[in-house]
């Protein structure tokens, strides 16, 4: 059998129109090298049983890899977050208007955390596959009397499937890879949108590597992210391969139907593109160049508005009440059209006398990050922590 | 707090127009009972945390709660297959066809075993919504120095979110719970097309339960099968819930944008429609009559074949000859309108020296499934063993 | 250029690395033969433009050729109705039950008028991609004086498009394709579900020629209708294309986007899919044994129930009290296990003062037939109007 | 009929559990309060035939209304056209990237005549809604002679179905209306996503009206485009209901089945939701605030490339050559960090002796518009044009 997928492999092995699928075809060959004996190589088989454990052995073997691809991206962020831009103070967004300010570093590992959310999706979709089918026969179980226990082994599986109508009809697994690649795929798109709308003069914060976008022979300035357009783009296409076999296999009895040949295109076109879209978002965060001149410029100084309202609400103020202060404040500034940090502390006790002259410490961006530095939250002891943690996981074996 | 609750279920609390939102809404009534404090009520939170902390609440009660439904359907399938159909013989289908003769039990079985992966599903989800976004402030963290860890626990999250930013973009786990409900509710589907098909007057294996079917006045003869309907188009229902939801967060950008809205209708009604599906579905199995006379006269003797080609395996013969030897039987009964159990085995003898007079206990269709005992197989003792496994784990405490 | 089209259909031209597209290599090869004229080749174009147009001749033709395919099947269900199973009365099912007798042509037919509504999409389909973006430019409209009206007359466009950012930009005539692709699609499933279900042994109604059908060589007598199977399973396809662009699409902005490039796999996966589709069904219908005996044993004569309340009716008795009386009568035939058609003019008497012995040519599934000359009933006048107006219809130039 | 309406209306008409549907309902108080007559109201009707005509006359209704919100949204993009923002130049984008000059009231006419084709979607939706139903009973025909043509012109019927399977079974008419509404909310997606960019802080060129935007009573500057934000976010849902209903309608077989029942909530959630999206885009168009002065700030000079280009070209300089040139020219700008306008003649004539004096007329931003007059270009004649014939297509009665 290993001579045959040699010649498989080197292209010597030619189908013949007899051969109905490529089982009959291995068999052949094997009857022609070895003898009677090839014809036996089916006993304890069926082709509803073998198909369904061909793509599951796929199927377990392609997640894998695109875990390894998942980590990959995962490195790339933290090395960003840890090395490139730990200090980089931006705007955090929220609408796509600044928000509160936050780490670079921050936002790099909002990614690296959703995408460890991922890796636990990928994993049970591993699990969902790793049931042995063979031995169902056609559907009602092999008329051999199979060791279907050792089988599993051998072959690498978790367990021999319970029932043999399940183990030849169900097909549930391949929605849980799709739904996976549909899951990552769309996380990658949403970041992907930040950073294409970043990569614009207006905004001016990122540019991307001319690795990975592309250029205008005439207009050299003009760098299109098309690597990140491509990954948004492809989300639709994993959401549209899930919806493809969903609709295809909500459509179907039990057990076999030829319907469900239907389930490989869509899965082996998204468990390579997914593939695709890790590998070149990894490099493409590897590779990217951040303007933080252009950056720090943007910053707005209403952003230290929660800042303000939680100096007064450590002063004793509820809330509410902080809120309508700081509210006026703004208020007041824009129609001055003045700075929020161009404030004295005087202008600011005409709105409230909770204000001193400690309250000049809030207008600084350092201060405002640490701040926030609840667990989770963007102040750099708080990245530093994440950073461990991020190191810990991407260490883990599965 | 309790009594704002007891107003709210009572219809007593009126909410105003400039309520902005729920959470206004009790902090406003709160400050009129209890004055000053109650404008301390949002201390330490932001609407961005606050909303989605909500939903994770909401999508564990509702899944662990689907988890319930589930768990009854399979009761009502242990039961069908332990009690009310064991020793029905029908035929297993592949391509609508008559392909091997399995037991109405193992068919049952089939669906039990399919749901026990749903519960994974669901279980997967459930921690996939457990982490607790509270403390993430607008996007920041907040700048109150809150507990998270501990307000996680007393909330009953198992962690809280890692990364602020994360904690308030994030919302795969929507998407999880969509895609449980949509594979669950395909599941059901198939089994829905099956019993739509069987209680059909040319198959008539099965007659719903008139509170589950829908007679008409006229021709109370009809018994259509609303219901088994009504699952079947719903798992369409769940599929474009699934699509709704992606293709709009595939869309969104970080951190927070208004288009997040749009998950909660797609969630809660997949989780109710569901719940309903299944709880349907465990009536309809459980009153379902199944017409085991007009089942049995539907038995095809061709569907020896296998056990035919089986017989001459078991005799030396490699499988693919046998193939080959049965395929001539069949082929001349065919011509001479001849039933395969009709042949003696000396009409056998003919295509093969092999046959003796052992061969006429094939011919029998206990022996057809006794024959199929491997492990996950349709003969009665394999069946037994499906049974108490399923037994156990349903049992199971989650 | 025509030469370097022959080339390139040799293969004899080659692409080379430099060459950014199709577009580049052409001009390239062009100044390569003809010297510097061939550099000019671009001019009034860009890319963008160039690509949309490009894209939009593509789908009318492709669109044009799945009309043919549709009017193939068209044809064969024509032939059907008219001259193959002209005569042959079958139940017409609702819910999968028995309800009223129609002709087979009938059914045919139906088939027939919903493919009429596929071609008006595809029609509108083709209009919709009908209007030429070249001269646009990139986006702000060419540089350089194009008569676009004439350019459009010479490929053949309906029209220049009107506004050049909505040229470059706009691709809901994609989406258009799509979703004729997948109604063509949906509808083929659903004939297909009918015929597969017909194919069981249990209805026995049709068996697909062996050239559609897969059987296995040992049992010969098992045919898969596995042609219809996939026919059924492809509109999942189609949806997913659908989707899948239409989530693409949906998450662009203005002007041109490299998500945009989505667009090709999904529309000429769908439109070659659809023209297989098209023409196997065509096949399947053409080349199909409708078993008329089988049929004709399986009428049930509960569906003279509506024949007779109609019969009431025509007496003068209020449809809903003429329900009331049939409701009765069928009843009590359940009870004493006797046909309706056995039930003399005296045992109706019983029911109704209404009934007298013209009753007795109710019972007759011709006359029960014409009865529904209503236009667009059953009735063997109505289905021959029908199959006039279909010939009419298909032989109308588009 | 009329005073039960009014009852109905009144909240006065009371469902009993008895009546099995709104048919019902209606007939027993017609009974009630006419006598014996109302029992003859169903004469000549099923429940299928009447379920589907109601739909149908539903949805033409609908779809007409949605028409008109189309046309409302059309109205403010012309008056900001032809109005408000007529002499406004903007950067036009293709990959958020600046590409060539544009009038802002371009922009807007690229969405006006996209607009124009929903309404041809809508209107071939409306014809295939447009087919009678009525007249098909159950599904065979009914069996009162009804005179179905006159049925359908008292109805408002372009024409009575031709075939009464077909009228019972079919529901592509449904899958037309949502993938219609499908299509003009991808499209107001696609819009809504370049104002809420162009709302960021950092583009700045335009500002939602508070009506339509919401702020937040601490940071009254941040101003959250939440409407455009849901618009998008509803294209999702608008997809969802489409593939929902097509996967359940792709399972079903002919001809009527309870899974059909659940077109009713895709489809009115559907055109309900478009009509909001409607009127409330034509809303935040009308009342936007758009800063040009920070668009024209926001123009860059090296958009006059192409421009550049265009005038070698002029000058007899093949396309690709020119191509190059100007390729040359921008990098040695960015290299010396200069304006492209700040060259002087003399210094592009180190790049090509075709330049002269006459080039620094190039470097006007009116001068670029002027230049791209071809029809469907951006030039103030081309855009007075479109204005005209939008203006034209808007006031052509349907």
């Amino acid at each position: 059998l290993r001579a045959i997928l040699g010649s498989a492999q080197d292209g010597a092995l030619k189908f013949l129109e007899s051969d109905e699928d490529v089982h009959m075809a291995v068999e052949r060959v094997l009857t022609e090298r070895i003898g009677a004996a090839g014809a036996k190589l089916h006993t304890g088989r069926s082709r509803n049983d073998q198909v369904v454990t061909d793509v599951r052995l796929y199927v377990k073997k392609a997640l894998s890899r695109v875990l390894d691809g998942v980590v990959g991206l995962q490195h790339s962020l933290i090395r960003r977050a840890e090395v490139d831009d730990r200090a980089i103070i931006m705007p955090g967004y929220t609408h796509l208007q600044q928000a509160q300010p936050v780490l670079l570093a921050h936002y790099w590992l909002s990614f690296f955390f959703a995408l460890e959310r991922e890796k636990d999706r990928l994993r049970h979709a591993i699990e969902s596959a790793d049931s042995m089918p063979l031995g169902a026969g056609a559907l009602a179980g092999s008329g051999v009397a199979v060791d279907r226990k050792k089988l599993a082994e051998t072959l690498g599986f978790a367990k021999a499937a319970e029932n043999s109508i399940d183990a030849v009809a169900s097909r549930d697994f391949v929605l849980d890879a799709l739904s996976c690649c549909a899951s990552a795929g769309i996380l990658c798109s949403r970041y992907a949108e930040d950073l294409i709308i970043w990569s614009s003069k207006e905004f001016g914060f990122v540019e991307l590597d001319d690795a990975w976008s592309t250029g205008s022979s005439m207009m050299p300035q003009k760098k299109n992210p098309d690597s990140l357009e491509l990954i948004r783009g492809k989300a639709g296409r994993f959401i549209g391969n899930y919806t493809r076999f969903a609709a295809t296999l909500k459509g179907v009895g039990l057990t076999y139907y030829k319907d469900l040949q239907e389930d490989k295109e869509p899965l082996m076109d998204s468990l390579a593109q997914l593939d695709c879209v890790l590998a070149v978002f990894a490099q493409v965060v590897k590779t990217l160049a951040v303007n933080s001149k252009k950056i720090a410029s943007t910053l707005d100084s209403s952003l230290f508005a929660t800042d303000l309202a939680d100096y007064l609400v450590r002063k004793g103020l509820p809330f509410r009440k902080a809120h309508e202060v700081i509210g006026n404040i703004v208020k007041t500034c824009l129609q001055q059209k003045k700075q929020l940090s161009e404030l004295s502390a005087r202008d600011l006790g005409r709105f409230s006398t909770l204000f001193d002259e400690s309250v000049k410490r809030v207008f600084d961006w350092g201060e405002a990050l640490r701040h926030r530095g609840v667990s989770g939250g963007t102040s750099p002891a708080s990245v530093g922590w994440q950073i461990a943690m991020a190191k810990k996981m991407v260490a883990k074996k599965r």
